[in-house]
């Protein structure tokens, strides 16, 4: 029973990498994470615009790795890392390892505000997206009921912080709902008097994207009825709107996507980080002075060949698994650490409603409907299961046809529900 | 402006049956639901078994009614009426109304155990399915992580209490899930081994069925895997387990399929009731002394020609909103009252794991695959919309050829989700 523990702390994009990469190896592996399901983050906005239900983008994570022998998964939260016992300490069991790779990804950033956090959620999980689907959904049913005019534009009134990939692809989700899909619903409202508000601090939505890939996303957006604030800095946040550029905006629904800072990795392991709390890594991606620790993914400061930091998204995440799996696989055949992780930027992605979307590769750029198609086949290739291929191409043709959308039903648990109805109210 | 007001309380099919009776009147009609969807019952325990989404079986009832623009719907609590001012009460606004019809249905009855509620959840909301599958795929996952042989056997315990259509549902897909989904994705457990117990207090299962049918499915049940108990009345049930015929049985997960209570619409309107609660109508479904209430569906006490109980099931619903409907629409044309209303029992489905079922119509009965197919294409009938048809379809077909379930994430809020663990430890 001498086989090497690996221990790998979560099972996002990251954390399945490293799992394939050692499929088939005589070690003990077990995959810990707080959820018992692997979420195509990708597609977490068609959740929270009703456009597919959570488990068409959502797999068990022991069912993703059933066939593979090796490895153990366990349902449960990471709380610190023991370098020198080394263990791995959750809420349930203690995890020895012999091998470290922590995958435990990032979460939203208030930047100093964390109070905004509960006005304001963010988009990083499917608990995440149901809740922020409840809430623009009570928006309208809210506003259908109210008597007095101002809170009737408050209800009406949709803020989106944050001008990238995230922002932009809510921001026209909502003014498709509201514009498209809802109109002939209400009787006392029109959906279509929505204001639907996109508020990026910097100069351009879409920053990572070239300039005119931006300027065409905020044209597209004005299209589809959002108001496109740029150089507009949030300063307030509260439950009932925001302050921007000293000018207060009554909002009943805020939904953040202006920042994401890196899960914790950096305090268990002891180990120096970057602002957005990831952890300076080696050029291996080990961490300094624990060869026998990695950190790949939203917890990881990494550099491209450029000096730029590698993006926090799912083909970073997968890159850096493969690479941490493969040096780890190496290893323990006797081999020395490979030459250190080189990341190959295969380009950006992002969707305006459902009909246009902007590609950015490294040749190519395409908008529209063209941008679209590309988009949508390129991630219904990278959905798990044919079940949800089928379902999710189902709903966007579905979408297509009819301007429906099939998910629009809010399902917050009774008692979350009040609360939530007598916060807004 | 004295166009006659209609307020319906409650969107299930008994509702929905009157709004579409009342199409094209020039009335104006109030339909009145706490949540925004109408969900499709019968269904139910496949989102609580994991094989659809809740979005599969729920629709927004604004949606299903926006094409008829004599409707208003409103999300609220019904709190109470005031039958002198003809007012209906709710927790945002108050309702007047000319003709009331409540169809507020049932909820679950543990015959003055009110405190098993908590240990024992009952299936009647989208929200009590998603409930359901997260404590069943949580109960394995952590007795993947117990370490006492006791404990790993209470969690890998289900117990299903009531033998009806409900209960059998459960239990033979929970059967499925532990012997045909589960096994490959776990190391420690077997999930195979788990027990599953179909609790019944009187001498059979589906006591409504004739006696042939109830052998069968109670023998189906054998077949997969469950204990079936008959004359076996649970006396004592707690966070830990039941008591049964003086025996203790230790289990994590129970599920309550026993008995069912009406809402409170008697009280409401202060009229007399039966002992599930239900408002013992006139034969043409008024309120005694309330010639302008009605009562259908679940809430109502009326019985058939042969003097039985009419059943809690949806074309008994149906059947009762259309009469009322259409009583309501030929008054206003100054016609007198119809003549009493009369039940049409068109049969009992049920039914048992995914490739059996059993059905009993009039001149028919049929059982096994047969039974299966029968009753797979009259529920894929009865859903509403294209999208859900197919998704549903899709999930079906994929769970007869993979054994797979498709929607086996655990989406409590994430605080629930501590609660619930803690709960469960």
């Amino acid at each position: 029973m001498d086989r090497k523990k690996v221990v790998i702390a979560g099972g996002g994009f990251g954390g399945l990498s490293v799992a394939h990469a050692l499929k088939g190896l005589p070690i003990d592996i077990t995959l810990v994470d707080r959820q018992n399901h692997h979420c195509f983050q990708p597609l977490l906005y068609q959740v929270a615009s009703a456009v597919v239900s959570p488990a068409d983008i959502a797999w068990p994570i022991r069912n993703i790795l059933r066939n593979q022998s090796n490895i153990r998964v366990v349902m449960a939260d990471v709380l610190g890392v023991d370098v020198d016992a080394k263990l791995v300490k959750t809420d349930s069991v203690a995890l020895s390892y012999d091998y470290l790779v922590l995958a435990t990804g990032a979460t939203h950033s208030y930047f100093g505000h964390d109070d905004w956090a509960k006005y304001a959620p963010g988009l990083k999980t499917i608990s995440d997206a149901t809740q922020i689907r409840a809430r623009m959904l009570l928006a309208f049913e809210q506003a259908e009921l109210a008597t007095d005019e101002a809170r009737r534009r408050a209800l009406l009134t949709f803020v989106i912080v944050g001008g990238g990939p995230t922002g932009v692809e809510m921001a026209g989700a909502i003014a498709e709902v509201a514009l498209q899909t809802l109109p002939h619903d209400f009787r006392d409202i029109d959906p279509r008097s929505a204001r639907i508000l996109l508020i990026e601090a910097g100069p351009r939505v879409l920053p990572s994207f070239p300039e005119a890939l931006s300027a065409y996303a905020g044209e597209t957006l004005r299209k589809l009825g959002v108001t496109v604030m740029t150089s507009s800095p949030v300063t307030e946040c509260d439950g009932t709107g925001v302050t921007v550029n000293g000018e207060r905006i009554e909002a009943n629904t805020i939904i953040w996507g202006a920042g994401v800072v890196a899960s914790p990795a950096a305090e268990w392991v002891g180990a120096a980080h970057d602002q957005a709390g990831r952890v300076k890594a080696e050029p291996d991606l080990s961490v300094p002075g624990h060869p026998d620790i990695f950190v790949i993914g939203d917890t990881a400061a990494v550099h491209d060949s450029k000096g730029r930091q590698v993006p926090g998204i799912a083909p970073a995440a997968k890159q850096m698994g493969k690479y941490v799996g493969k040096l780890i696989a190496g290893e323990l055949a006797g081999k020395p650490r490979p030459a250190p992780f080189v990341y190959h930027h295969q380009g950006d992605l992002a969707t305006i409603g459902t009909h246009s979307a902007v590609v950015n590769l490294d040749h190519l750029t395409l908008k529209g409907i063209i941008g679209w198609l590309f988009w949508s086949v390129a991630h219904i290739y990278f959905l798990i299961g044919i079940r949800n291929r089928f379902v999710v191409a189902i709903s966007w043709i579905y979408g297509v046809f009819t301007s429906g959308r099939g998910a629009r039903i809010i399902t917050l648990p009774d008692n979350a529900r009040s609360a939530t109805r007598n916060n807004v109210r």
